[in-house]
């Protein structure tokens, strides 16, 4: 097992800068955590300019003090590596290592995030910085974790990328023959004659083409996956017996396939920051706690980042209620998580984030706020036994990094928002208590009764293959409308899209018919769909709904089912409002304990409760009030 | 006349990439078209890359092979010259031969289009293509027609432009003492003391001068023109007996004026996209077809490209339900059009446009679509007998290419949206059961009955003099709010505005009146304005009807008639809605047969009537079911 | 007093331009201004190239003559330096001289404000011109004023502007160290170890920080006000009786703080363009005018320019009903204007602007327009012996620049839009019949009963210490939420915010609870509250009111107020709506003449009334016909 060292039961803490603070604040820091029961924090994120303050001069004095302090107090350190912002100095000496925007704009330092992860000379830096980091301190007792970098994702459209970018695609399809093929480059004369043609996708004149755009997503996961595994070797050199983490952020925009990162990774750690401040908060922060579980694949993960006190929204922070810090944590950790990290541990008191919440507000320790995190951490050894009990299910959703990228270029045969697509399940799942995992459509499936494909409009022949194999075994396959739609060259499946599966689902698709929006369309005893429908010709297939009512498909099948080898495959041919989505589980009989603003989760002997509602509810014998959570025996 | 060659009957096809799809799947595309009844495909767009792969040395016997087969297939070629994309290893050689956006941002290849219209590199390369091409294919049996380029219309920034624009503007104005006048330069300080000073009109701090973007957008229209030119001649001097066209697409955005390229093209072609899936897609299909018609002078023009089965929007594509295509089509081939052609023959399995529907769909010919297409092609050689028949009407309303692109400027008067004034009394009219010709401000009013002046915000000296001819001759001039608000260089026509034709209206607008959003204003009798009036202070006229109430306006005349020679002069001094368009238009004595969803064209002995709405309707002695249409004799 | 030399009574006129006009118009336009009562104009702006037509050549004859033609007709130049708009022979000249946006790109002439300010070549090009046009007109009988360039407001991030930043800032901090300790360096790698690591701050990967964007944009002030005094020193040194001026602009956008530009100008000269159609262009004028009173020091200032006949909005203009105009230009005049400017003497007749309305509009002077401004200028002779009556108040409210420009960054604790909390404040008062004054948080507060700080986000420790000596002198200080929460350098004030006054205001606030738009929370009979609220601790206030429900802060503490020396500090914690503000403004017996859409000015022995509403008023014995204004005495 991977853990950070040293480290006993489930961490608690958060980022800590004490570099920002002048040093009589590190005792009281020390005394608070020790007060709150901290016993992790991650020193040393964006701290390159304070550790090399000019080209080859290092200041590790303050950082020494700072590892000391907290290994005194019994705090372990999950020490960064500060790469994630090079230094003013730095990037004056080296343009050529900003990164670079489409539209050919090279950005400034000023922020966070100011590099370009194929400049050489960054990568130099880093390797560098971090062979620094890791000679000082990989012997330190206070060493717990190391955290490289932090939250990639800033991609870049520079020529040291598109240098890259070339050499990555000459790796994956040898000749310009087959890339040409597989990005259908007869369309638009986009036909290459030369590997030194092909760019970035920067700015064009009109719409891009999504082979290209995708294949640059994957190809930038794959150079930030580099530069990570450059660092993790170094640091590993140094010291083979501390895990290596780094905290992966979620979005559409981030090119990070995590499917992809997490063998690379001792302990997959997650930033969730869910971006509603109604109940979607929960939902949201259920499925990034079951994705982080899954891209682990069901071992050890760790929820590195939270906001504290509020949820961020386009529109601006809202506070967390009373409570709902301790129940977000505990969403993660009834899910798995080892632990309930936070961003931060003291507020700043200036700087780009510093309205960002903390453990330790501006007012100090006087506060509600802190007075709860006291509270919980003081809570949180009383659950530490059931650490070693693993959550099991036999339902599973694909999540797949492809689909989320090739449906953000756009330009889709309908409007499809593959997130809310696969959250909807995920969210109308857990209202019947159904706690899922998350599997790549390349993925395992053995072990799954349940498997669901929402949208997944990319479906690659392994994939396909894969659903294929996983049915006729004895699965059962859920897929909804648009999946198997392209294949992993954004190249339509002919003949009834589907994955090329038409055998499998027994029909095929022969046309999407988006809808003008807000339009509704019935399904018999069946709720209604929105936004689009397709059009599906049975081919063996049962019908188990229709559509009552529309243009085209008035009594065309909307849902079907066919049995295919020991198992049966399902078909949704439309976006269900969530009571049809609802309806569909009931006669796929999935139904757990709790559901409704009630999380219930089982872990072996190990059931945790949290009550998300505004009233108190019972759960077994186990009477719960409103806003709170516990852990109580499964009954068995 | 000039007529794809060869071709006989309405023609009936679309865009036909055989180059992105093996060679077996040739003979079942001929096959199809063949059920289809298809007898002209497009082809060779966008195929640059594939007919010169590498500079100088080119590929063309896929092509001939594809013309050979068309021919066995009886089926005759729209063939293109392939200049809308260059090859990625051209524009790499030649960086300068990309399009400059306004913010000096060069665009790089990857999507269409991506060239600089006047690079002379881009300029001299595409004269080579389309002579390689001529040469290879002038003497083709296959060949019925040239299509130059593709949708002319991405406008640049460039050195290149400002080179080219100054020499246009020299042209235009001679002396820099014209220019500035021309120009006001005096304003802000932007008199010009020598040519080089004169730039596009690019990023700038705030507001630009609308007399240089309009006098850039006609440059753009010209330098467009001008790059057509080169090829038509080197089309026409291969086979003088082959017409060529190139298809127009039409947008605010597009600086192509279609009265000044009419003349230079052999036939008119058009792009339709209507972009609501509402009733409007089929107003604004009839207006894109009269427009287009006018462009031709009442003579051949031809629906090049429509989209098969969707509309596409601004919030994604919305689905035709069934006839609707051919509906659409209909619109087309009773407004004159010799043909309906759609983009695309075969749905892309690649690439950004690999969901725009088409005739052929993902899923094959074993689909209602593909059903509804050879229907549809088995029905129109029924009414082939009708070509010949051309389209009369008495009611014109003026196109102004100009003020569109003025109003598109901003900072204007009052709120104004010159195609949908436009749109609107050309709807309103449709709905009377009227058809219209559209007329150049200085083109040829003779022939016609009353004319529409709707919103011609810019009114150059020679249309005012042509609507003062117009009328004095015995037209009915009606012309609305903001008519001849500035002169041909975007000068305000002072003291009245109205294009100083106030003796000719009997009025003086002395004030617009810009209301709040959805304040709506009185008139008696009349329905009622919105947006904005203009205070009209009587000269003679007389008043049709006032404003009901309003600062400044109540009891002020909103619509006025006054005699003036033979014939008499309206004015609305306001955005009527569309029941006070109607009312009007009672008083007009403007009454057609069918109207409100139901089309009836007649042309000549031949009347055309579709049904749109979904009830049964009987015109005359014929019963048209709903969603139908028909081809009868017209009532004498 | 510094006031246009030989002006007598209010001024009256407007920007008049006749280099865009041909001199036959000039002397219509002379005699239009003598029937309308004008007796100021503005002349020159923007009239470089005409001007200067070529590096050295100068043209004044045209300017001559127009000087004495406006000086036989008895009217006074307000004369530009037409520096606002170099030629385009001089920023082709100098590329350099160009501004450049965040991204890097750099902008070109064809608009106005196309220089950067901080460019060598365009000051030296500045000062050059300005003193051409001292020494041709320093004597001339016609000069009433100078008016220095126009509307200083386009920042640049050039080159240029990051050397003078840089300067600036060894000049601010000194140090290095001094300048990371205030930037609070420390957060994302951002600490400098050489001075030209420092940038503008540019187009960056992600959030910027707070601290430098504030200093950059006090710096472009200064950089700005550099360029105004070279000027200025010209133009004294070449006739020290002439005042002089420049017209300031308003919005958040524009970085110019007119507390540091007061003591350098002879009279503050203000453009108001309230951009709302509705009442709240008159609570907006109001606003203005009494903002640009306090920036005088209650001393002289002018209306330089309003919208003469329309209220542009940000979907196009909106009409002036009759007798507006009137009304507006008497907000400022009754607020201690010395009269009323407009932009603009004539309707242009091309340009960027040519329908900007005009006193004279295009269709001439037989329009209501200009019978309106005649009626108007005919008028104001009658109130000229109310000039030297000053507008007295003892209430005023902090305007803070740096507030406003802070809270422009983004990132904040909770939704705070600081203009309108600021003009929320003054407008409640104003329907009270409340006249305020405005005062910087660091200017001088005696003779002030009560003090408003509003939203006063960024609180130096001057301006602490000056509310703290304020209120303990006798002072009644009203804070509103968010007030002190960073200081001068955007650091936050720990240990319970409010700019470290908890022992004056007897509170700590412990945190920010901002909620989801539109939820609304009630106080016990005092209204409610919107956006967020904080959390406060009581510690020694007295509670006024409380929240009557919600999370943490059911019956906490909404609006307190402690005794506190002599004076006493209400504190209110939360965003209240306008009835809970009316409702404090009564316990707090803040009670005025008029107010509910009727403005009464008492300002010694003379009373202005001003009836904006739809009815006609009664105030004292003067009846006030609706939409009209009146002068009378005072009543004892």
């Amino acid at each position: 097992m991977h853990w950070p060292k040293g480290v006993e039961g489930l961490c608690y803490g958060g980022d800590y800068n004490p570099e920002q603070w002048p040093e009589e604040v590190w005792d009281d820091d020390v005394a608070l955590m020790r007060e709150a029961g901290v016993n992790l924090v991650s020193v040393g994120v964006f701290s390159w300019a304070r550790l090399e303050p000019r080209p080859g001069e290092y200041d590790f004095g303050w950082l020494d003090r700072v590892m000391d302090k907290l290994h005194s107090g019994g705090i372990g350190v999950n020490l960064a590596t500060p790469t994630a912002s090079p230094p003013p100095w730095f990037t004056l000496a080296h343009p050529d290592a900003l990164n670079t925007r489409p539209d050919g704009v090279r950005q400034v330092h000023g922020s966070r995030d100011t590099y370009d992860i194929c400049a050489p000379a960054y990568r130099e830096a880093s390797r560098s910085i971090a062979a620094k980091v890791a000679e000082r301190y990989a012997g330190h007792p206070a060493l717990a974790m190391w955290h490289v970098h932090n939250e990639y994702g800033s991609a870049t459209f520079s020529a040291h990328a598109e240098t890259n970018f070339r050499a990555w695609l000459q790796q994956k399809y040898s000749t310009l023959e087959a890339l040409n093929a597989a990005w259908w480059g007869s369309f638009w004369s986009q036909h290459y004659s030369d590997w030194d043609q092909i760019l970035a996708p920067r700015a064009t004149q009109y719409l891009a083409n999504p082979a290209h755009e995708l294949d640059f997503k994957r190809f930038t996961s794959d150079a930030m996956l580099g530069h990570f595994i450059e660092q993790r070797d170094i640091l590993r050199a140094a010291n083979p017996e501390v895990p290596i983490t780094t905290n992966l952020v979620f979005g559409q925009w981030v090119p990070v396939d995590p499917w992809r990162w997490a063998s690379e990774v001792d302990l997959i750690a997650f930033d969730s920051y869910p971006g509603d401040p109604g109940e979607r908060a929960e939902q949201i922060s259920a499925l990034h706690a079951d994705l982080s579980r899954s891209w682990a694949g069901g071992g050890d993960w760790l929820l590195m980042e939270q906001n504290a006190a509020e949820i961020s929204t386009p529109y601006g922070p809202v506070s967390k209620t009373p409570g709902r810090m301790a129940r977000h944590s505990m969403i993660h950790i009834s899910r798995g998580s080892k632990g309930a990290m936070y961003f931060q541990w003291r507020a700043g008191r200036g700087g780009a984030e510093q309205w960002h919440s903390a453990l330790v507000p501006h007012a100090g320790k006087n506060t509600r706020m802190f007075r709860e995190v006291v509270d919980f951490g003081q809570a949180l050894p009383s659950i530490a036994h059931t650490i070693e009990s693993p959550v099991k299910t036999d339902t599973a959703i694909l999540w797949s990094p492809d689909s989320w990228w090739a449906t953000g270029i756009g330009h889709l045969p309908a409007p499809i928002d593959y997130f809310e697509d696969v959250a909807q399940i995920h969210r109308v799942l857990r209202d019947r208590g159904v706690v899922v995992d998350f599997v790549s459509p390349e993925g395992d499936l053995s072990g799954y009764r349940t498997v669901f494909a929402p949208s997944t409009y990319v479906l690659s022949r392994a994939a396909a293959e894969n659903l294929r194999w996983f049915t006729a075994g004895g699965g059962r396959l859920v897929a909804s409308s648009l999946t198997g739609a392209v294949d992993e060259h954004c190249q339509v499946w002919l003949d009834g899209y589907l994955g090329g599966l038409t055998d499998l689902f027994g029909i095929r698709v022969t046309e999407h018919l988006p809808q003008p929006p807000g339009e509704l369309r019935a399904l018999w005893n069946f709720g209604a769909a929105e936004k689009f429908c397709e059009l599906v010709e049975l081919r063996g297939a049962q019908c188990v709904t229709q559509y009552a009512a529309g243009d085209l498909i008035e009594n065309q099948p909307a849902v079907t089912v066919n049995p295919f080898g020991e198992g049966e495959a399902w078909y949704v041919s439309c976006k269900l409002v969530d009571e049809a989505w609802d309806r569909l589980f009931e006669a796929l009989e999935l139904q757990g304990p709790g559901g409704q603003g009630v999380d219930v989760i089982d872990r072996g002997q190990w059931r945790f409760i949290i009550n998300h509602t505004t009233a108190e509810t019972q759960i077994g014998h186990v009477i719960i009030p409103a806003g709170s959570w516990a852990v109580d025996k499964t009954p068995q």
